[in-house]
């Protein structure tokens, strides 16, 4: 492809993660325009070298590209459809990349909203945390027509080491997104309950951990966040809220479909309880502290 | 040590885990004899080589260590200290190595008992299948004072690949594998909520499998368990009941503990569930079936 034939990308939202995947398209070569809420994020990526726009409309004006990268689904709507929205200015022929976890019924519905007006929607979760983003080794876990998928490329090429093709249309990567964050989500529950059950025996939980990473018992999220609690060190890397979301809409999706799910809502319950203690925006591996504060269990760092 | 010093060894429970534990220990150049409530297992025992007995106290009359095999505390006991029991015969000074996964307190006061009468005690849960109990490769959790340790040594480096020495006194093995069994009995519920809600929505569950195996929704029971539900195999490698019976030691330790454990809570009511309708004996994958059958949802080798 010649210089002047590279796509120019959009990113909207820079946050932890928009931030590191807008420098990941920017180190692919690509031209790149950001846009967030926060002026200063804007002012930083400007001075970092990237281009700065003050809405979605304006950054999407002149954009092959636009990748979403905001929290749910309200704000994903709000930045395609809202008032200065991407679908104001956007292309025909040009694919919006969205990145968020949602309820595959309103990411099909809002391709389908997106598509009746002559442009592309890719249905792309991320996973993986803001170092990889800024490395450009995320996993998408994307579906869209092919038509989609071709626009792109480039894009997805830049942010990701492993991109999985899901299926010709949305909702079917916020699908497969919204299994793996019901598996998350009860795994870090089931970690919490059974590090802080473990030292309420006065069991030493450093050697738990060795045990358990090395047995039948594990997981990835026990393996990645009990550390947390190891070191009593709950700033937060990925919050509370983020699993209050999350299993709300397997809640929801399940409910609609009359499928019981018992296992993950009892972990939501947990998170909920979590987040009403005060510790939403604290890190997830915070539902160990709530255990332990309600039983009067010692763990590190930690008061009682 | 000269050959004529080597330690006789007591294998009681000729099961698939016993039977390939007395095996190692005879690849490692024990003598071993073997004892089982099935004559048959015995007799096998005694064609490949090894020697046989009829009740517990035959076994143990003249071995240095006894290995008890079993599924839990009650037949554990009742090997123990039941007619035709271990200790009516052992020696003073040998020792009893328990594998069996028990609550600690009930682990605490058999060795107490035991070791009153002067011989010692090993709390020694196992964890690792049939295949790696006959490779000698098991992990062994093991909890007892330095004799006992000392005495059952040449018995443990012969059927472990890994030893955790946890603690002097029995009861601590048992804790910590209690914590994994709590671990382990979350995720295979998950696992099989997880991947029969995603075929509820239609989802190819291969790709499912693929995508959470290298995503952070994974764990190792999802990895090991969730082949038999994609291959409709549901031969017992490991069945329902025994996590009835796990998770039911978890809630009473916790109950009288006053220590809330909602998530294994519900983990254990999926594994009833499963146990009601008929597939108790089954792999304890079949809790995927359940979630299945109660749902109309399509998995592979199933009638709807």
């Amino acid at each position: 492809m010649p210089e002047s034939a590279k796509p120019r990308v959009a990113v909207v939202g820079l946050g932890s993660m928009g931030y590191g995947m807008a420098t990941s398209l920017r180190r692919a070569g690509l031209e790149v325009i950001g846009c967030d809420v926060s002026a200063d994020s804007v002012k930083r990526f400007v001075a970092d070298g990237g281009k700065g726009a003050g809405t979605p409309a304006e950054a999407a004006k002149s954009a092959d590209i636009v990748v979403s990268v905001v929290v749910n689904a309200a704000q994903t709507e709000t930045i395609l459809f809202g008032a200065g929205g991407v679908a104001e200015t956007l292309a025909q022929g040009a694919v919006f990349i969205s990145s968020a976890t949602m309820d595959p019924e309103i990411a099909r519905r809002l391709a389908k909203q997106l598509e009746a007006t002559g442009r592309h929607y890719l249905d792309a979760p991320i996973s993986g945390g803001a170092q990889r983003a800024a490395q450009g080794e995320l996993t998408i876990l994307a579906s869209g027509s092919p038509a989609a998928f071709a626009k792109a490329r480039p894009a997805l090429d830049a942010m990701a080491a492993k991109l999985y093709e899901l299926g010709d249309e949305a909702g079917q990567g916020a699908a497969f997104k919204m299994i793996n964050q019901l598996l998350a989500g009860v795994h870090i529950a089931a970690a919490s309950e059974a590090i802080a059950f473990a030292a309420k025996q006065g069991l030493d939980i450093r050697k738990v951990y060795e045990v358990i990473t090395a047995s039948a018992g594990n997981s990835w999220m026990f393996e990645n966040r009990m550390p947390h609690v190891l070191d009593g060190d709950y700033a937060p890397r990925s919050a509370v809220d983020i699993f209050v979301k999350d299993l709300g809409i397997i809640q929801d999706m399940a409910r609609s479909q009359k499928f019981p799910v018992p296992v993950s809502a009892a972990a939501l319950q947990m998170f909920l309880m979590t987040s009403a203690a005060g510790m939403g925006r604290d890190d997830d591996a915070s539902v160990a502290r709530m255990y332990a504060k309600v039983t009067g269990t010692h763990l590190p760092g930690e008061p009682n």
